[in-house]
């Protein structure tokens, strides 16, 4: 909820929006990546200047390759603060001309993080209230073979 | 050191603490809960109201299983605060009757972490002033087998 | 409304909370000891449990004065909580029997201060969600000699 | 520098950027809001979509009047977060179509503070490297009745 | 005691350490610059290589007139390890020949901050293991007409 | 380049500087310990006083077999300065006559990270600006077979 919250805002900011996932050979996460712009396309199919992708490599060679010029990132705590502006001054010395965009997440998702949601749903609590009704159901079903909490 | 100065100052304020070890099925820890329910029962035998258990899934869930109102959680320091305060947002919304409540560690053992705790005996360094005196010959007898440091 | 938050989650872990205010001689703050003492009572009156009272001097010497063991603090963010650990850790070196116990303000009020409130007030604008009634009402008062915003 | 930092990064993201000084009744600054708006003309006048103006009030409020949708500010520190965070989650709540937005200030001008700048200038130290050449010298003015350090 | 602290672990790592109290006619401090140059040398006089100066302008141009090498900082939390950053950074940029040293303060005075001794003071509390006894029979002077808390 | 920004500030201050790279075997790095004495011996061959050395167990007990009586560490950002501190402390429990000192990174290399750094490598991003020539080059080897970026 805190990722489409920021997405919703970048819509209008921005006249176009891409929503992209890295595919980093280096992880196994829980969705693969194709589930994951499954999920992404159904939670932003409102919002028509919203497109999803996924890309390989570094963030500003993408952003350059599809003619971004703003990279947008939500800040919820500190210590995102601190790995975003690492990241934001690195990327400013990788390509001048792409700026980081900061958002403040809202207070009602500033607490949120993925590993929290998953936690909670190995152990079958609620989610709910948390994560889209599409994503929340494919939770479930990755830990318990159910689509609701027990 | 740090955890047993929470349980002690926990037992003066509420009349029942249940100090409760998650059984992790995803970690390897050093000790296997059975040992780590026995070192905690050796260093609060002192403490009539204090009572040792462990528990599997979420914590709110164990809380309200055995009637608990409260959740007591030590801060150190800074990085501490924000991960508990995570925690804290996320149990409320799991389940609203469940307080999580902070004391701050005592400014000695305000340093103190377990992982620096472990490097430290297993390079045979002293580490009787930072953990009790039966988990300190425990540790050693796990990494270096001798119940002191060389 | 953040203060209130943490009174009301307080007066479910207590018996007896008394809000105290300090008679601090050196600050001329908006509203008088008695006129803040007259608002502490009308937005708590539906707490049986909680008295509000006022004090000059130490406030671990007026705890003791009346009891009480533990300090309730409410945590908002990382400076909050760095300025109430130097003060936990200080109270604690002058009673070393009371404890200073903290909750975390709940999400929704974690961005609000006094100061923020009272400069909204001042250019007119609304503060009827950031705090109750009775004190907004008193806040536009003394603001534009209304009651209400323009 | 750090503020015509932002203000010429942000010139390159957005159509317009207007400079707004706040008119502050309650502060007696180095420079008098004429001052500081000329001192702002001067140093953006190669960039023609910045403009400078002053306001007063409650900055959404102004926002408003002139058609802004964007707030622009920059992060340079951690206690700068937290406090920019509370001002763009408060003013949210005075109007929700009004998105805070962050720059990221450069590495170089990060540890820059006004009140650092002014207490070098007083002490007659070279602040040329600091501020611009404009400022630098009413600086110097301000404080030593001379144009340049010593 | 957190200063000494500092003053004291200097001096085992540098052959000569000048305390340098500013003398800033901008504050109204509780003692004058001649009583904390008194207070100083009281609590150094065991440590032969301490010097106890006072100057005027910028640090580092007093100590690039005393020869001095190196400022030494201690840092006790965060929000110090931010202002101290700022002006070690600052003093780079004025003199590149000078380095900001820093050390943690003990544990122990982690939490002492000088407005806080001064409050418990003022209200007649115990300080006598805050700061050195002529210290604090001092303060007690300057809040009570009296050397001693009643 | 951070590190080597540390070591030759440090080379200023002090007599004898050995930069110590720990043989850690629970960890598989990038590059083997020989590689990273060679790729430091090549960086720092212009600073005379600067020896480096690999060692086994506690830092403290290598620093006490070579006499050397400071710790010497560089502090980036805020979640550096928690661990630095935690580090220092304990250290300073397991011998009291070792120091550890600080100094601040300077602003432009303040945002790096190792991991970063390796990011962009192994995405073929230049890193010219971050390393050292020689570990530039080496970098580039291990992630692409080749000695420069595509």
């Amino acid at each position: 909820m805190g990722h489409l919250d920021i997405i919703e805002r970048g819509s209008k900011l921005f006249d176009r929006v891409v929503v992209a996932v890295l595919r980093n050979p280096g992880k196994t996460p829980l969705f693969t990546v194709e589930q994951r712009l499954c999920q992404i396309r159904t939670a932003t199919k409102h919002l028509p200047q919203v497109e999803v992708d996924s890309f390989d490599g570094l963030t500003v060679a993408y952003a350059n390759s599809i003619g971004a010029r703003v990279l947008l990132r939500g800040l919820r705590v500190m210590s995102d603060f601190e790995k975003e502006l690492q990241m934001a001054h690195t990327n400013k010395t990788l390509s001048t001309d792409i700026e980081t965009v900061f958002l403040a997440t809202s207070t009602e998702y500033g607490f949120l993080s993925s590993s929290i949601v998953k936690e909670i749903a190995r152990f079958n609590g609620s989610i709910d209230h948390l994560v889209s009704p599409h994503v929340a159901s494919e939770i479930y079903q990755c830990y318990n073979n159910s689509t609701t909490p027990l």
